[in-house]
């Protein structure tokens, strides 16, 4: 198991090598996770110039952080506590003795005021930019990752399909939310990959709607968004419903259009296909609709150690799909003062031969009546 | 409602312009919402030169983002989307053309790719640190806030109190978790304030233990820990007990001990007194007892607008305690193997003619036998 995070660091540190960087200090969470198998919080990963110096400097002893990570991924990294100061510094500190003469960190997560105390311990290092080299490296998934996605799938599948066979009518959106919530966590999950969406009547159909005392009535739209977190890899699943016997004319209008732009969107999951041409397939149906004004600034991303990571499938975004990486395709509608419509999946990106996108999360995107 | 903001934007302008910086740059998320009522996902504050010159900068347009506050608070401060970039570059942006010559920012949460942005953009102004300063200034609650933390503490207290109702052998630290989370949005929380913390048998009393799959046993400690957020505020509440008809006498001594030390610390909160006093009075009752290895670094800390905020009680603090800081008092012992209590609680610091330190968390301290 180990194995694998070692192959990953040494990638890491031919890249770094390549740019001229002795080492590398890692600081965002999930790049320290993917790369030592483990993260306890604050947490830094230096990456030295060979595997032997690789070393993860925590703030606390990791036995009191036992969330940290499975213990054994961490087995093969030297585990340095620094109880009385800040890693990075600490880490900073190693470097400037071992004679190396430049460390890269990741600017974009760093702070101002940590990049100067470590410039203040090592004077004479010079510190250039990681950039996003890690995030890079973790948008193409292995399969172990990529099953545990697929776990993730089948747990939100699941907790989303018990909901439906209860009743719903008069719950508020806070109590479905946090009752999704819970079955997730019994079906197995680490925890909710996000904070739960459920939004009902006019809430129907906005992006990042969060839960309120609203109660679910007859004639409503009803949108759920969830997803489960399973050994770090996180997952979404969207869907909208009806409430009652029968959907309005509008409804059922208003839901057609949406899935086909979703379907529009998954069927252009393909190796080599620009990230703005997925978005402009989902994005078209929407706007010659006439919803052009109003829609959300993407209609997808990358999932996987983080809810929303690299690709940002949107239209102004640069660079090509690979196969195995996990994206999310969620167009949607909102009506102000009607509600609307959102379906959101988890696909992976599969060449054709291989039968193209894999659709993770399964739950029927028919039309219900609930 | 909208001029508390107003006049604690004023409190820092003042500051600002006696530090000699023309106007400030607020992105912590917490400072945010602090000095303009509401904290839309990335939005970030520019405290310029009068009130006039207020503006809160938000990546997408406030309607999208629902539970960014509420909105009459935002009433008296313009509120600008910067949907096409990052808010800080655009805040840069207004204030060179302005005239300003210097902008504090703040070091410890800029990054540095971010600080790099904005000197491109503003290339003749000087960035200055606006350092802890907005922190600093949060630390002493007025009433109102403290009125929030009192809701959020009773409704922590009702959301323990009928747990303490149901049956616990047999469930799990997770269920048990998940089902505290529920009753406090049952009772009005807008959610938990930080991951709640069930830790039963040998799990008992590890500091920021997460709630696994393990059952409560016969004769197990179990020691709870949980807190809601009231209208942005969040409070603490922990405490053990014993599962079964009679604690073991080890039980009972371990609890009277880290009883006694909490009693210390929650009787030292007096206007005047050193943090490290404070930590001193709590902590030395368990190192004399022979535990002084294994402590935390430290025994409470300041909660408000965020769960871990100035002061910290520790050793080493600098400082020392003002009327209306409220602080937790969380002193516990873990024995490795056998596990172990923790009593935190969320009081106010009072002076005595007030009647001393102000409990906010009030479910009893007794040894409960569940």
């Amino acid at each position: 198991m180990s194995e694998v995070y070692a192959v990953r660091r040494g990638r890491l540190r031919d890249r770094c090598a390549a740019a001229g960087s002795d080492a590398a200090l890692v600081s965002l969470p999930a790049n320290v996770r993917y790369l030592a198998g483990g993260a306890p919080a604050g947490a830094v990963l230096l990456v030295g110039s060979d595997d032997s110096r690789d070393v993860l400097l925590c703030p606390r002893r990791p036995a009191e952080d036992p969330a940290a990570g499975r213990p054994d991924d961490l087995l093969r990294l030297s585990v340095l506590p620094t109880p009385a100061g800040d890693p990075a510094v600490a880490a900073a500190d190693l470097v400037d003795p071992a004679g190396l003469r430049s460390l890269a960190v990741e600017e974009h997560h760093l702070t101002v005021a940590r990049h100067r105390a470590i410039r203040s311990v090592a004077p004479r290092l010079h510190l250039t930019d990681l950039g996003c080299a890690v995030e890079q490296q973790r948008a193409i998934k292995d399969e172990e990752e990529i099953s545990h996605l697929r776990i993730a799938a089948e747990i939100s599948d699941q907790a989303l399909g018990e909901l439906l066979e209860s009743i719903l009518v008069g719950r508020t959106e806070r109590h479905l939310a946090l009752e999704l919530e819970r079955r997730l966590i019994d079906h197995g999950a680490d925890g909710p990959a996000f904070r739960t969406s459920v939004a009902t009547g006019p809430h129907a159909g906005r992006p990042g709607h969060r839960p309120s005392d609203r109660r679910v009535e007859e004639g409503d739209f009803l949108c759920v968004r969830l997803g489960a977190t399973y050994r770090g890899y996180r997952c979404a699943i969207g869907r909208t419903f009806v409430i009652g016997t029968s959907p309005a004319d509008w409804q059922i209008d208003l839901y057609d259009l949406v899935f086909a732009a979703q379907r529009a969107g998954r069927e252009a999951l393909t190796p080599g296909t620009p990230y703005r041409d997925v978005d402009r397939a989902a994005r078209r149906p929407l706007e010659s609709a006439g919803y052009a004004e109003g829609l959300a600034a993407r209609t997808g991303h990358g999932v996987g150690l983080e809810i929303d990571e690299r690709p940002q499938l949107a239209p102004a975004a640069m660079g090509k799909l690979d196969a195995c990486v996990p994206v999310t395709v969620e167009p949607g509608v909102h009506l102000p003062g009607r509600g609307g419509v959102r379906i959101d999946d988890t696909l992976v990106v599969r060449p054709e031969a291989d039968g193209g996108p894999e659709l993770l999360t399964i739950t029927t995107k028919e039309l219900l009546a609930l």
